[in-house]
């Protein structure tokens, strides 16, 4: 076993700009050592999310940013190699939030214990996608405030991404319309051919005016559920096309990241929501933590029976992660974005 | 019994400007003769709402435009002259749509029969305030969408208006915090001394960020419920000042009507609404009709214990319909806008 440990750290803050491979910074530490009542991780997957881009900002959010010099936050599945604390084993399978990191000396409070034999046949990578928190924000934010209803029309922007890709099928076995935005052909082909979405819709290219033309072609009774990962042109687009009653999932604000600091300047549509009685609210899945349990089993089925499907973007070695991190901002990955930190 | 009928028309819409006078036109008809199944109807009290506004307008919206020379449309409280409908008899108290005229014949069904007796000493105007629309508005946005629990926040805006004023008493008997904003230190003196209010701001003179330190100094916690009945500043204020899980009531959006037909340019506040975990949700009243009979008995109570007050701004003559109308639209009114067409 090496006795390094290699890590990024946060360099600098991207206010207002985008992120750039000089934010981070490789570190090669000594390998920790964990304390009493601590256990040592191995990291196999680290898992690359948009709300690591939020972290990165001094801006106040729902969760404190990562300082500067300090390990970049994420969360990680990987095995236990050495354990001061009862109840976890070398071996054991666990999720934590030990950031972009080979190894991490953590709280044995802190990492969760999954059993092997929940996963059957899948990945252990899927704990970190489609039965970990971009599958539980799917999953949530659909229940709670989305509510498709059968033959209601569900727009999912991000559409090819880790959560939209789940978001389209829950709403596909719910028995509705599922339109898909993205900014690639094959991110569309791979949703509606794959996937079993009804329409793709590229982006790229178009005005919100343009955009919200494609969508009502597509969707002349309105939109229902608009499942929102994106914000800006695509959010605008989405809100000219409300059906009556309609439901606006604010999952995400990727578009927008890049102008942390600075003021969101656009469409207001109070007068939308007014004359749709719509409604619009903002999710966050870790509100949902009771309900992980039964989230975990449900997907677990779904996917043991084929019924929903998913597709992974991994990058090998923790050295690659950075780069990786820039494409999901920009949308190059194709899939959920993980790093395969150790095989 | 005179034997002509004194009605306004639509003259002129006014597209992305303010109403003027000359957009009504005063006509003197003959008095309409009801048909079979029809009853003559005398009106008492106008009511004038903001509503209207939309109406005037081109643009589609949750009713269909009021027609160039059509009778403007408005509610009425009124009593039957003439019956050739079975059940309704003269001399019998009715609520309808009959619009800015002195009499109107109109079919039975579209006629609401209201006992006096369910008003007790309460004046037949409150059918059109506090016992009616704008009463109903405030206390279903509050019990569907608003939710207000104890010591919560809640911040009403156009506070001493029709809407306003019996939301943020509804508020106080939930036993919540309630801050008003209005345009005028009358008007925010009536809903703290008299109504009780906690706080009162006034928004003239203030920009969008002045506005939000002027909320902060009064909701130090935020915002948990926000009634919203003018969108643009006072909105944008608001959402600086958010409380985890706010639910934001879109109800009005008054400051915005002059605009008409042209987009509403500002500060959009998806990622606050992420952050937050805020719900925002349009309303409209007509969604409520079937739970009407509660709503009127209960506010009937809360009145005759004295535990909701409510404050009309009456004008004499169906000829100063326009000039008050205009008035409510930029605020000059204090309180619930009527019309007294006959005494």
């Amino acid at each position: 076993m090496t006795t390094l440990n290699r890590r990024f750290l946060l360099a600098e803050r991207p206010e207002g700009r985008a992120v750039k491979e000089s934010d981070f910074k490789l570190e090669t530490a000594p390998m920790p050592t964990p304390e009493e009542g601590q256990v040592l991780l191995r990291a196999r997957y680290l898992s690359l999310d948009p709300y690591m881009r939020g972290r990165m900002s001094a801006a106040r959010s729902y969760a404190l940013p990562v300082e500067l010099g300090a390990v970049m936050t994420g969360e990680v599945v990987g095995e236990i190699v050495q354990s001061r604390a009862a109840g976890l084993a070398p071996g054991d399978l666990v999720l934590a939030h030990a950031g972009w990191q080979e190894y991490a000396a953590l709280p044995a409070k802190s990492v969760e214990r999954v059993e092997r034999a929940q996963l059957g046949d899948l990945p252990i990578s899927y704990l970190l996608g489609v039965l970990g928190m971009p599958g539980a924000t799917a999953y949530f934010a659909l229940d709670t405030i989305g509510k498709p209803q059968p033959r209601e029309t569900v727009l999912v922007s991000a559409a090819a991404g880790a959560v939209g890709q789940v978001a389209g099928q829950i709403a596909k076995l719910k028995g509705c319309r599922v339109i898909g935005v993205a900014g690639a052909a094959d991110k569309l082909a791979y949703v509606t051919q794959q996937l079993g979405f009804d329409a793709g819709i590229d982006y790229k290219g178009k005005d919100a005016t343009e955009l919200a033309a494609a969508i009502a072609a597509q969707a002349p009774s309105g939109i229902d559920v608009f499942f929102d990962n994106v914000a800006g042109v695509t959010h605008d687009a989405a809100m000219m096309n409300l059906a009556l009653h309609a439901r606006i999932i604010i999952c995400g604000v990727i578009s927008t990241y890049d102008r942390a600091g600075q003021p969101d300047i656009g469409l207001r549509w109070n007068r939308q929501l007014l004359v749709k009685r719509a409604l619009m609210q903002g999710f966050l899945v870790g509100d949902h933590r009771a309900r992980w349990g039964e989230f975990r089993a449900q997907m677990a089925a779904w996917l043991q029976r084929g019924q929903i499907r998913y597709r992974e973007d991994i990058v090998d070695g923790i050295e690659a992660a950075p780069r990786a991190f820039i494409g999901l901002l920009s949308g190059t990955n194709r899939g959920k974005m993980l790093v395969r930190v150790a095989s």
